[in-house]
C-alpha cells in the first residue's frame, strides 16, 4: 500500500524485521517473551472492516507466525490479540508464554518488561524467520 | 460435540447466551464493559491446531460478535484475544472499550471490575442477541 506509514510508537518499540504479503512483522524490543506485532497495510482500524479477503490474510499470516513462534521458542500457550487502545493502527500481537516467563500467568500488555534484545539476538531471529517465513526485507 | 464440556471456570464467571454454530456464546458476568466470550466446542487448545474449516468458522463468529457489540453498545475500540494462560479451553474474548470505561486504555484482563449485571439487564442482552445473531438455545 504505497501510502502506508507505520506508526511512530510501533517503529520505536519494534524491531522491523520484515513484509509478509499483507503486514509487516515487528518484533517487539522485549527479550523476556517472544513477542511478535503483525501491522496490515491498511488505513482499516478494526479487523471486522477489513475486506473478507484482508481478513482471511490476516489470520493465515497470524497463524504462520504463531506457528513460528511455537516452533522456535519455549512456548505452553500462545496469546494473540488485537487490541488497539493507544495505538489505534490496526496491529496483532503473538506472544509466546511460558509458564516460567516473567508474568505468567498475566497478560503481557500493560507489564513489558525492560529487557531489551542484543542487536546480535535480534539479527538471529530475524535470520530464522526468513529461512522459515515468506518474508521480503 | 457430545463429549464437550464448558470449563468450570467459564461457566461460574459467565451468563450462557446460546450456541452458534462452532461456538457457545457467553457474557462475562461484569457490566463495566460488554465482554463476550465465544468457546468452540472442541478440546483443542491452541487456534492453530483447529482444522482450516473450524478456524475460519472460530473467525467467523467471532467477527459477528465483534459487529453485535459495536452496533449495540458505546464502542470506541473492540479488543479481541485469545490468551487462556488461566483457563487453557479454547475462548476467543470480545470486548467493546470506550474512552470512559473503568480501566481504559489499559487492558481488562487481570483487572475485571465487580459491577455485576442485574438479571433483567442479562435477560435483555440476551433478547438482543437472540434477535440479530444465529443463536440456538
Amino acid at each position: 500500500m504505497s501510502d502506508f506509514e507505520l506508526d511512530a510508537r510501533l517503529r520505536h518499540d519494534c524491531h522491523i524485521i520484515g513484509r509478509l504479503e499483507f503486514c509487516q512483522l515487528l518484533l517487539l524490543n522485549t527479550a523476556a517473551v517472544p513477542w511478535f506485532v503483525l501491522v496490515p497495510e491498511t488505513h482499516t482500524t478494526e479487523i471486522i472492516d477489513l475486506d473478507p479477503s484482508q481478513r482471511l490474510r490476516l489470520w493465515a499470516e497470524t497463524d504462520e507466525v504463531a506457528e513460528f513462534v511455537r516452533s522456535n521458542f519455549p512456548v505452553e500457550k500462545l496469546n494473540i490479540a488485537a487490541i488497539g487502545n493507544v495505538v489505534s493502527q490496526l496491529h496483532v500481537h503473538v506472544v509466546g508464554r511460558h509458564c516460567n516467563d516473567y508474568c505468567w500467568p498475566d497478560v503481557v500488555w500493560g507489564r513489558v518488561s525492560d529487557e531489551q534484545y542484543t542487536a546480535e539476538r535480534v539479527a538471529e531471529i530475524t535470520a530464522l524467520v526468513q529461512r522459515q517465513l515468506p518474508v521480503r526485507g
